[in-house]
């Protein structure tokens, strides 16, 4: 019997990858949150790509709106076009920590034995959130929290993309039959989905299939 | 200048103790959540708590009955009236970890320097997310996993309660001028707050009324 896992799915570029890999090696249920982002075309994409696989999928509805501090969710920021140093606006308080405590309870309940999240030390070194010291310090959390943890069944946080260029982690979705026209990654995708092409996360998204050398599938607005 | 706290607060008998210590010495922002709970009162009993210090509260909607598997959100399973062995039924999956997410995500936003949670060791020892290890863990992690903590301005979770017994719990309270009959700790109270006086939950909070020498306030069914 295959081992199961929890997989967080934004229905982007980075996560949608992940389940590609995870589907070949895991039973998976797919986890997706809204959380007052500006465009809902990301979790359109993610239906879609659980749909595709067949997939348990949930839905979380969460209240970071109501918490505040981000240019992701809060509509009086603007979204910035250039990349900057340090930690960006677009950086959600607590994101990430959010996210995977509630695929911890989720892996709890399902009894799995993995969370897989498509964080990334190479394109987002500004997020503390994405960084493996991070991610270790959370499993150690998440294996004392927990009555698996504590029962001598720990869980493990696969993070297949941990050190992967945007490139070859296009690459290992490829290979592993992922169609990334069905992914969206743009943070203001309009609402068929199609992406700015401007945005942080377009240009590196753009990027990535050149580096890569395979045509870009995405979808853009101009 | 007063340092800052946000302070779980879900308007039971141990999370309304650490308000009345925690707004002695900290300038407090209170934290509740609805997550599927049989019983509102509880959180009813918080929003007066919360009016009475008039603080900034923030009730937070999740999503944990949508995960299930606990008799407290799940509405299959039935409360038990006796203690058990081992981790309760009663516990709710990973929720001190989503719980304490949510206060770190506010806690960055309001660039608080604590989070004041009720955990205690003594009464609650079933629950892997109660334990003195956990509260640890999961401030190496919240350190990790946020702009203060990387930029050098680390968060502490204080756990007023951890060892102390109900009765002792109580007193600390009646010091810091709560008045423990605006509190509801049942697991089934009814619409207007009264506790059934049978839940595992009702017996150890009388128990700590006697042992405290402090007449019991709690208004019950019966």
């Amino acid at each position: 019997m295959r081992q199961r896992a929890v997989v967080l799915l934004s229905g982007g570029l980075d996560s949608s990858t992940c389940l590609a890999w995870a589907a070949s090696q895991y039973d998976c249920y797919a986890i997706s949150f809204m959380y007052g982002q500006r465009s809902t075309s990301e979790l359109e994409a993610a239906k879609t790509i659980a749909e595709k696989y067949a997939l348990d999928h949930r839905i979380i509805n969460i209240d970071l709106g109501n918490i505040g501090g981000s240019a992701l969710t809060d509509h009086n920021l603007d979204v910035p076009d250039q990349l900057q140093d340090g930690i960006p606006i677009t950086y959600v308080p607590a994101r990430n920590t959010i996210f995977l405590s509630y695929a911890l309870a989720l892996a709890e309940v399902k009894d799995a034995q993995a969370i897989v999240i498509g964080v990334n030390a190479v394109d987002y070194s500004g997020y503390p959130d994405c960084r493996p010291e991070y991610i270790d310090a959370f499993t150690k959390m998440a294996n004392l929290a927990t009555k698996a943890g504590v029962e001598g069944h720990p869980i493990k946080i696969e993070t297949p993309l941990l050190h992967l260029s945007k490139a070859n982690i296009i690459r290992l979705g490829v290979e592993h039959g992922l169609d990334y026209a069905q992914t969206v990654s743009c943070y203001q995708a309009d609402a068929d989905g199609r992406a700015c092409g401007k945005c942080d996360s377009c240009r590196l998204r753009h990027q990535g299939f050149i580096e890569a050398e395979i045509a870009d599938p995405t979808r853009y607005v101009n």
